[in-house]
């Protein structure tokens, strides 16, 4: 028999076998069964059918970590329409070129980050703005909660959705520019969602907190996973490291996920609260001690960058808490290879932690050279790392040869990461580098021609090269290496202030360099990987390590 | 990115990430590599292909739990060849059917097995017969391993295999006398193989036992859930409770399977060695102690009927074990549902474990009464099961008239299970009577109108009927009810010895019982309800239970 495997399946499954159990705790603490859920989703389903949302429309969110996020998305792919959750990091002029890019008819935003939305409101296709307390936002924008209000908590009507038909856009910033919209269809979600649940050992009496933020890959997919297996979510707007001990200890959380940044910021402020009296600031609590976990073991996945070997070991040592590493990107959904192998760990120890690890179930990884032949598994020599699988996106959206670039013909089709890597006998990988001009500060992807874009636009800069520089606090961060323009004398603040103005703040580089010229290629391309060298000296990879 | 969804993909990902990690030990303790293996597979595809194995074709292997049989299964399915494992305690006259249904061109056999198989050589299709240890078997067949001498290890060449091709056939008793080829294709498996790895909680470090049947179902799915996830098989020819315990401490074994008639005979076996010394038998070991398991915790998954709550406590508090419970049939693949949840556990305790349990991920379970309609969740109506889900076959080999019975028009095309359950509030589903005419018998399914068939057969039966009996040892064993014919005196030894002479030992009735008549409705049809009353009187249910 054959059934369409679709993301609402998992939605189905709780509600059917875990309606009485808490499915969401929402940021505020209010509690929703999962039957309580699924009626919110079904009367969201109805407003927006009312408003014209059908199969193959896009609906976009902007939200933190909460319970509409996770009823919009059922919402919207129940009725075949398309999910694009925004990153509520952005500048206003880029949801304009996103919500241009989906044509997206609908908006739906919390309060705190509407006005971003509102300022470019005139200029994008949406005809339908839904706003969570609106009250609070500026114009017209529907109240979220009288939208749902009068309709039914019946199913609405199920169009005959393929396992094929298109279930998430997640922007990601490119090599290019612009942002790229990642197209998942059904399948690819719920593969992802399955791969997820092996590998990060997801079970029904699972408490997922949330710290990552959910309009990551739909939360690096474990809105799926946990709401399929029958777990708890429990929402924590946005991120900080005394909201996430509190609610561990309170909720007996066992299983979250964060970049290392998360993890370093965790251990800076247990530091800080857990050193013995007298050697504390203020708002310590016992002397000497913070409770890290509830009455459960807890386990935290981790990816963005590699956690460092003194992270790995203060987390599990001092907090007691298990670390799970895994590798991916928005176009891979986003797990590819886990380092979460209990037999390889039992054979090598903890440092395996620090790998990227070996392929996930049904996964296809390989790392290979120029020419596409796989490089020797001997944990020195460097290729890029390659994937097939059905947790690979299916395209990006509008952008058919960036999709044609991202396959290899060559290689039947396999996905170009664009992370140079080692692999080793175990078949473990390491990143080491990075072919794509990306840096991933903090867990999220900045474009470094996206960042010279507009220091280009800048009328003092003559030339302009954005690299990625070692940080204790981000793993690396965008730093500018300018040349002015004959006769101009910028100062840095005027060119970060610039760049402040057009782009979301975590894209800003840290700081500016005034240099004399950039060593470029014959063909006139500015060679970063000189430029990096520089800034990158002893260190053992040219990626970011906390 | 759309990847088909294979059998294979589970010995490639061994191969690749587990190359050098001990697979397979066979039946005599060779321990084979996944890199072996795959070795050894690829050498036996070249040599079927060699004897003009193509895709579609069908092997049939009949074999008891070993080595041989991972490896027919996946050289088998590399060509694109279906594979159809036998259930080795058939009479040579159901090896004769099932050869002919599934029209064979290749047979391969155990010397311990292959006798049956050349009493019907030349009545069957098949052209090509292979064996293991074939200078023991009787007639002319090629030896497995010198049928591997030689061959490369290379790939053999792939033909394009698509997810909804046949990758199995398994043949089962059902509610007609002929045994039903039951199709399951790459995408049925596959899907199987992940809900195993879900809900058995099967991690790479799992060191396996194979107690159960490899070919029930292929091994309930775990030849391909073990291997894909870089687990150890460990071999036992065929069962005995003193090679299990010996193999559970030697390779210290993580997890095995086995209906509850397994279980009670381990817990028969440790009774009597495990006894203080003066109370137990010969061949007792250290007085009073029995070791159960190596360096690892230990979990069985059982199925087949449900385990009773003393075999539970033994198995768990005595053994130290732990159980896991699921349910489905040859035709959904098997899980479909399982008490192996953890929060359902935590909240309702131990008891629960002798339930069926809730639906699988992402399997649609439902009880339903005769008009399709769920019956109400309050544990004590009951309704028949009915499933839909990626792990339920595809058909009935060569019956389509059997494939649309089974699966429903009315009910968008349920598949109807034939078993009678209540639902719970949380869903769990337990079984308490049977709408087929199917006998499980220590596990294994016993058409009564097969065993009817041939009574009738017999010169002094006027009519028959043969239905479940509870059992201790067997949880419910064939009893048959005879009307002589007139002036005929049948003696019960010669009724069972000419049922032998035909069908498989374990399809014996295991007594018989003559009657005056029989109650039939008014079309003539018998009325087994009321029959199979008086022998179960007081129990709850009417199916057996262990």
């Amino acid at each position: 028999m054959r059934q369409e495997m679709l993301t609402t399946d998992f939605l189905e499954r709780a509600v059917d076998s875990y309606g009485d159990v808490t499915g969401v705790v929402a940021h505020d603490g209010t509690e929703y069964t999962y039957a309580e859920v699924n009626d919110r989703v079904n009367r969201l389903a109805h407003a927006l059918e009312e408003r014209g949302v059908e199969r193959g429309d896009r609906v976009a969110l902007l939200a933190p970590n909460t319970h509409y996020f996770i009823e919009t998305l059922y919402a919207t792919n129940k009725l075949g329409a398309v999910f694009v959750p925004l990153n509520y990091r952005l500048a206003a002029g880029e949801y304009q070129y996103i919500l241009e890019d989906c044509a997206a008819g609908t908006v739906v935003a919390d309060d705190d980050y509407a006005e971003k939305i509102e300022a470019v409101r005139d200029t994008i296709p949406a005809e339908t703005f839904v706003g969570y307390r609106a009250d609070e936002i500026e114009g017209e924008w529907t109240d979220y909660e009288d939208l749902l209000e009068g309709q039914p908590t019946e199913e609405p009507d199920r169009p005959d959705i393929s396992e094929d038909d298109d279930a998430s856009i997640n922007y990601t910033s490119g090599t290019t520019g612009d942002p790229k919209g990642v197209v998942r269809t059904h399948r690819t979600e719920h593969w992802h969602a399955l791969v997820l649940n092996q590998h990060m050992e997801i079970r029904d009496d699972d408490t997922y907190l949330w710290t990552l933020p959910m309009f990551h890959c739909n939360g690096w997919g474990h809105t799926y996973a946990i709401t399929g297996t029958g777990g708890t979510h429990v929402c924590q707007r946005t991120f900080d490291a005394e909201g996430v001990f509190e609610r561990v200890r309170e909720y007996d959380v066992s299983f979250m996920c964060g970049a290392p940044t998360v993890l370093n910021n965790l251990i800076q402020y247990h530091e800080e609260r857990a050193a013995p009296e007298g050697q504390r600031g203020e708002g310590g609590e016992t002397a000497g001690t913070l409770e890290t976990t509830g009455d459960r073991d807890v386990r935290i996945a981790t990816a963005g960058s590699a956690p460092a070997t003194a992270t790995i070991e203060t987390v599990e040592d001092e907090f007691g808490w298990r670390i799970i590493h895994i590798y991916g990107l928005t176009e891979t959904a986003p797990i590819i290879t886990t380092s979460n192998s209990p037999r390889r760990l039992a054979e090598r120890g903890r440092e395996l932690k620090v790998k990227q690890g070996s392929q996930t179930l049904c996964t296809d990884v390989r790392v290979v050279d120029e020419d596409g032949a796989e490089v020797p598994r001997d944990g020195e020599t460097i290729g890029e790392i390659v994937v097939r699988g059905n947790q690979v996106m299916d395209r990006y959206l509008n952008k058919p040869d960036a999709t044609e670039k991202a396959f290899s013909e060559r290689l039947e089709g396999y996905f170009h990461t664009g992370d140079l890597a080692t692999i080793d006998e175990d078949g473990m990988v390491a990143i080491q580098d990075r072919k794509k001009d990306i840096i991933i500060s903090g867990g999220e992807n900045i474009s470094s021609i996206e960042v010279e874009d507009v220091l280009y636009d800048h009328p003092d800069v003559g030339k302009a090269a954005v690299i990625p520089v070692p940080s204790e606090e981000w793993g690396e961060t965008p730093k500018a290496l300018v040349v002015p323009r004959s006769g101009a004398e910028p100062t840095e603040d005027e060119i970060l202030e610039f760049v402040g103005e057009h782009l979301a703040g975590y894209k800003k580089p840290s700081s500016v360099d005034f240099v004399e010229d950039l060593p470029e290629t014959a063909t006139g391309k500015v060679q970063k990987y000189e430029l990096r060298e520089e800034y990158w000296g002893e260190a053992e990879t040219r990626v970011g390590q906390q």
